[in-house]
């Protein structure tokens, strides 16, 4: 089987392995696809050495087909096409106590901390396991994982018809959040700096602009008669994103913090105090996310051949992240089918 | 009548006016006691001289009692004992739109945008003027509005019994909050650099510990068997209190932003992602907060008499304020009866 092995900063070797059977309560899966993910890029450039011991097999966006059940797991037959929640929970840290093993202190995520799906064969937990139609292609179910970030993220901020929202960034999870708020109702207004990104957004019918040449606040101010916006969603990771996605928002407006901001971020809390604001943070999501976001992958509600920006074979691994690296595309999507070849 | 007139910075002069009989709508009042506010310290200042247009009478925690009625005022009688919500909203801006008036963008506040308690006879908007019971002391009454202030966070936060709540701040205000959280049944650790202050919180029986003395975080981890807290109130103002209130939060904490903090502060946004923390913005009180403050002050459930460090006459105005200054007060009363005299 192949797999792709993180080495360390910026080194990817595809390596041939041996397949091993399931361990008890594992299901084994042919992986199909594989998505690569904006922390995936960090693992890439050693950002995350502390947290991933090279040699490791990364990856958890993923899709595949059940290729072994263990003895003793119920259940699942062969052939029966699945994603993976990367997620495994303690059940025993303060979060998992309190009902929020989705942010778990003790988490275990598949691909980071213990080995992930970039693996033509992996060997999962099977209560890890998610069920997908078989109607739906193995490429967009590949999607399913950063819907379910979308799900949640959309969820948090309780997004309804009623509101004006504003997306900041237009990476893969900006707009998908964008997709599902407008699937809510929301008027929602998309902002990106980066033409290849807004052109794909605007191909799927999005409203989106670029903050370099429009003041975005003025915008949102006359979209909404000097009320400013209900929700925005900080997805940008950047300074003036922030700045922007609490200047939008209007008295009691929500601000739902997406994006990784690994340093502290001068933030205006005379206006949180002013106006009433509510930042919440929103971090990966629960099983009924990932149900939801099956149901939304599988039934169109996300156009997820447009954001599809190329699929790579498995070998093309490290040309696939320079992609990445080098922007102009939103999903990138590598190919482990072993009947492909 | 008696008047103080704020006449720049740092210049309070004490003035004598003719009183003048109360407007259409209005109720005329005798003004007993006014506490003294940190905003009316600002303004003292010069902090707020784009506010407030010097000479002006500020002033807005008060308390007193009716001594005329409008033609076309009906439901009040003189003598009956009364406090002031010093907050007109506007009714027509956005925030007043979408039902929340007390963040009103066009707020006139009495004693900041137009004439404030700080005068022994003064006419007050009939729909401002809220009733006091009987037998509560006029003293005790002036500390309604910092109490409904104290409400109005509480009600924010949500606190429940089962809470472990943090207080940053002992000044009057997070004294207020402590107690309140306390009321509702939740355990309470107020953090509170100034003696003076942890003092008069441990003399009214709060838990209450010097930051610059234990390690906060360390001591409600201890105490939460590594949970953390449910809920913070920021209300130092302080850049180290805001990094204190983010840090002590459990998993889905939640921090009510009550202090101002005029510029941006450097906030821990990886955090809040990492727990799904929320921060709440709260300003000011709606009428129910001013109501429920009532009959907390009149139960008895605030200990009024303990907060009040001193009373003065109107005529030492000055040197109450620079008791405020110079610290080890918490509230602070100016005396404006007439027939005290």
């Amino acid at each position: 089987m192949k797999t792709v092995v993180y080495r360390g900063a910026r080194r990817l070797a595809i390596e041939e392995r041996d397949p091993r059977p399931p361990g008890p309560g594992q299901l084994r899966i042919a992986v199909a696809y594989v998505g690569i993910c904006g922390t995936d890029l960090h693992v890439y450039h050693g950002d995350l050495d502390a947290r991933v011991a090279a040699p490791a097999i990364i990856g958890h966006e993923m899709s595949g087909r059940v290729t072994a059940v263990a003895a003793d797991v119920i259940g699942w037959s062969v052939g029966q096409p699945v994603t993976v929640m990367p997620t495994r929970s303690c059940g025993w840290c303060p979060a998992c106590r309190s009902g929020h093993p989705h942010v778990c202190h003790a988490m275990d995520f598949l691909g980071l901390d213990s080995p992930g799906a970039m693996q033509s064969s992996w060997n999962v937990p099977a209560d890890l396991v998610v069920p997908l139609p078989d109607e739906l292609p193995l490429e967009h179910a590949a999607l399913v994982e950063p819907v379910a970030v979308a799900v949640h993220d959309v969820r948090r901020a309780e997004v309804t018809a009623a509101d004006q929202v504003v997306v900041v960034g237009g990476g893969p999870v900006g707009v998908l959040i964008a997709t599902l708020a407008r699937g809510r109702g929301a008027r929602v207004l998309l902002v990106e700096p980066d033409p290849y990104r807004r052109a794909v957004a605007d191909g799927i019918g999005l409203e989106v602009v670029d903050p370099h040449a429009i003041d975005v606040v003025a915008l949102v101010d006359e979209r909404t008669a000097g009320t400013g916006a209900d929700v925005a969603f900080e997805v940008s990771g950047a300074a003036a994103g922030v700045a922007t996605a609490v200047d939008v928002l209007a008295a009691r407006g929500r601000l739902v913090m997406v994006a990784i901001h690994p340093r502290p971020r001068p933030v205006d809390l005379h206006r949180f105090f002013w106006r009433e604001l509510e930042l919440r943070g929103a971090r990966l999501y629960r099983r009924e996310d990932m149900a939801e976001a099956v149901r939304l992958v599988g039934s169109g509600a996300v156009p997820a051949r447009q954001l599809i920006s190329r699929i790579e074979p498995v070998e093309a691994a490290t040309a696939a992240f320079a992609a990445m690296e080098q922007g102009g595309v939103l999903k990138v999507l590598l190919d482990l089918r072993e009947d492909a070849r």
